[in-house]
Order: C-alpha cells, then sequence, then structure tokens
C-alpha cells in the first residue's frame, strides 16, 4: 500500500519503521525539516517533506495515520484531506476519541484508532521496531466497513491486539486507567506541598521511598499531556473524579470513627480488584 | 555485644545476619519452633527458642531490637524486659512512631526506631545480608542519652542514614509519603469497582497498563498493613487525607470549570516537586 503518516514523533516514526519492513511505501509530513530529514535517514519513511503538497504520487495514497499531539489531529486532516483521493482513509492514534472522531468524520473517510503503546521517551530519534507489538489497539466502529476492514489489518499486521467498540466507551475506560490516575496522582504530590511545617517536608523527602515513587509517577509527567487528557475528555474523566471523590470520603469516614474492620474489608477487595487489571 | 531479636522475618533475620558479621552474639526468639531451627540454621542468630526464658545469658544482654508486627511490639516488649536486666536497652522497628515510643519508655530503656528498608518478600528464608546499607533510618530521640547513642551507632554500623526526629514529626512524614499514598492508590482501584457498565469495565482491565499498575500498586497491597497504618497513625493520616481531599476539590473545579490553564499550572508544580523526593 500507499501509506502517509502526518506527524514523525516516536509513535509516527515507530509506525514508519514496522509498515516499511512490512513492504508498504511510506510518505511522512512534519513541520520540521530537520525531522523529515532524520526520518529519511532512519528509515522511517521513503520520503518525507514539510508541506504535503510536496509528496509524489499524493493521489495514489490508500492510508494516512495522522501521529500528531491530539489538538492537532482534526486541523491536521482539515489542512491535508482536500490534497488527497477523497477515497483515501485516515485514522489517528489520539488517546481521546469522541471529540475527534464526530469531527474527523465530517472531513475525510475515518476510523479513529488508539493503539496502546509508547516509551518513556519521543521524538523521531526514539522511534524503534515493535513498538505495537502485542500491545492493545482500540479502534471505534464506524458504517464504512471497508475502511475499518483496512485499518484494522494494518494495525493488526504490527501484532496488536484489536479492542472494537465506541468512542464514549473507549473514552469512558481510559478515563479509568490512565486519565483518572493522573489527577489522582498529582493531587498527592500537591497535597504534600501544602504540608506547612518544614522538618516535616524535608523528612518526607529524605524519607520517600518505592511507595511514594510509584504512586506519585504519572502525577508528575508531563503537565499539557494531563491538561489535554482533562480538556479532550472532560465529561467521561469528571465522571470517574466524582466517583473517586465519594469514595475517597467513605474510606476517610471508616478512619475517623476507627471502623478498623470496615477498612480492611475495603483494602481486601482492592488487593482482590488490582489483579484483574494487571497482566 | 550480646544482642537479642524478637520476631524473626524479614527484618529481624536480615538484622541478625548483619550484626552475627560484626561479630556480635545474636540470640533470637519467635513464636514459630520452625523459624527458630531455620534461623539457626541460616546463621541469622547463634540461638533461638520460642521461650525468652530458656534463652542463655540472658541477663547479658545489651540490646534487644524488636522486630515483630506493630501489634506485638507493646505485648513482646511487656512479656520479655521483666526477664531481663534493667540496663538491656530496647529497640523496635515499627513504622510509626508516637503510638509506640510514650508506651514503651514505661516498660523499659526505650529508643523508638524506624528502619526503611524491605523486599517484596517476608519471612526467615527472605532474610538477606545489606539490607539496611544506605537506606534511612529514623531515631526518635530520648532522655536516655546513653541508649540513644546505642541504638544509633547500632544501626550506623549496618550502614544505615540516621536521620533523629520527634515522633510526631516522624509519624507526620511517614503520612505524607508511606501511609497517604496507600490510602489514594486503594480508593483507586475501589472508584474502578463502582464503574456500572460491565463493558467498560472489561475494555478498561483490557486496555490498563504501566500507568494504571504504579499508581495502584500499593493500595493493592497487604490490606492488614494498611489498616494497621491507619489505625496507629490515625490522627496524622488524616490529617494527610483532609488536605488531599481539598486539593482533590480543587483539582475538580479546575476541571468542571474547563480552568485548563491553571490546570496545567497545578501540574507543572507537581512535576517540579516530584524529583524532590525521588533519589
Amino acid at each position: 500500500m500507499n501509506i502517509g503518516i502526518a506527524g514523525l514523533g516516536l509513535i509516527g516514526g515507530s509506525l514508519g519503521l514496522d509498515l516499511r519492513s512490512l513492504g508498504h511505501y511510506v510518505w511522512g509530513i512534519s513541520r520540521s525539516s530537520d525531522t523529515c530529514k532524520q526520518a529519511v535517514a532512519i528509515g522511517a519513511v521513503d520520503a518525507a517533506c514539510q508541506e504535503v503538497s510536496m509528496i509524489p504520487y499524493l493521489n495514489k495514497t490508500d492510508v494516512v495515520f495522522v501521529c500528531t499531539p491530539i489538538t492537532a489531529i482534526l486541523p491536521t486532516i482539515a489542512a491535508i484531506a482536500p490534497q488527497l483521493s477523497p477515497k483515501t482513509i485516515f485514522t489517528d492514534v489520539g488517546s481521546v476519541k469522541s471529540a475527534i472522531v464526530g469531527e474527523a468524520t465530517k472531513l475525510c473517510r475515518f476510523v479513529g484508532s488508539h493503539p496502546m503503546a509508547g516509551t518513556a521517551f519521543s521524538g523521531i530519534n526514539a522511534a524503534e521496531r515493535n513498538l505495537f507489538k502485542n500491545r492493545p489497539c482500540v479502534i471505534a466502529p464506524t458504517e464504512d466497513r471497508e475502511a475499518m476492514v483496512v485499518v484494522r489489518s494494518l494495525w493488526e499486521s504490527l501484532g496488536m491486539l484489536i479492542y472494537e467498540c465506541d468512542a464514549a466507551v473507549h473514552d469512558r475506560a481510559v478515563a479509568w486507567i490512565s486519565h483518572l490516575p493522573v489527577m489522582v496522582s498529582a493531587a498527592l504530590i500537591h497535597s504534600c506541598q501544602q504540608e506547612p511545617d518544614a522538618e516535616v517536608v524535608q523528612l518526607a523527602k529524605n524519607l520517600a521511598s518505592s511507595g511514594f515513587r510509584d504512586t506519585s509517577r504519572v502525577g508528575g509527567g508531563n503537565p499539557e499531556l494531563g491538561r489535554l487528557m482533562a480538556e479532550y475528555n472532560q465529561t467521561a474523566l469528571l465522571k470517574t473524579l466524582h466517583t473517586y471523590r465519594d469514595v475517597l470520603q467513605s474510606l476517610i469516614g471508616e478512619i475517623e470513627n476507627g471502623n478498623w474492620d470496615a477498612l480492611q474489608a475495603l483494602l481486601e477487595t482492592t488487593q482482590a480488584a488490582r489483579p484483574l487489571y494487571i497482566k
């Protein structure tokens, strides 16, 4: 196939490496000319330009993967779709789906995807082969079954485990396991910052160990990503936060009232439930 | 020195291995005769019995380390202190100090300690050399300076980094970095259990990855330990939980009102603060 990748970071670059190794022709676009050069140099794309109009054989493109940050997904599609054949299928890699799918479908043949893969690094130089292998990928079904089949089989060809589900179901699920943890974890760090006694603060810093390190990790991550999760998944995230607030309040109540057996019973359910989420 | 260890689990056993390698004579007691035999077999103690009265040269004991679970610390001291010389110094390894130090000081020459070391394992067979090396140890000062110096130098001889501070300051610091994270993390798991839509729950389980794994780790741990943290450190833990509840509410408010810049500013402070706690 003739495949385009818009946005040549960790995800776009890794995708290009794998797709080319499967024999596809892959072109890429990036705002940065250095990134374009580097993407060609590492073999992530056959050709790359800053302007999509400069790509050769553009109207032969079968599929475009939009791998930009969330905020740029719709503007990118709006800018490049009119320059491609109306048969070209678009998909994305955004971590929210409802806010993208409805609008994108108005602009092009679109199938919303969320491949859940990544590393601690970013940028084209972090691209690696087999990043997607055995990782889950959500695809939001559309009425365009032909487009669905094409996008699904491309992700499958990279070794991804496919889950088809409505955009709203996806957004609620990732709110629980990805976006809520960020807010819960950030609130932990921010709470520690409220301690007024400098001696307590200093000792806490000296004693903090693996428990604090793990629980605070995602709350100490990229602030812009955290903001975008909340902005683009506001409704689903708020629903989980309201539930979390209620659960926290009932847990505080047990501790205030010294209901130690009830507290232990709650902790027994969480000990039993966690392995259902952890592979 | 002649040193006793009451409670031969991971901590007591590892302590015995290190103290014997430094040339001390070490005896141990455990409720289990199998544990006593095993402690001798692996070289963690020179002698071990279920009854302290069976230990030879008992009245020559210089220091006793009480390495039982928190609930057993005071009963253990009450049971064995009358059988030893009144000069014998006692210390403990409990993860709370205020609830222990005041009472223990009435029963014997006592110095409260909290060596912060451990592994994912427990029991005498998990004992290992150098478990305490380069790990922090809090000691709560007492008026008995001689006892302080003895206990401090023993922990230092194992390579521990000593922090002397009041029991109340210790308890507030560990509430922030150890006990609050357990409750925050448990509330996360328990919230996920409240989702009523089975399709969302199943997808959440399928998609959960490193972010959920890390944030939920300590909340999915030993329920009895979590209960004891709350029971023995109720006041300090509640203070952190009340602060956490306020911070969470203000974070929810920013998201409800779409104050994305304010949310990002908060996440920038947590990103900047976390490295101050993480070595």
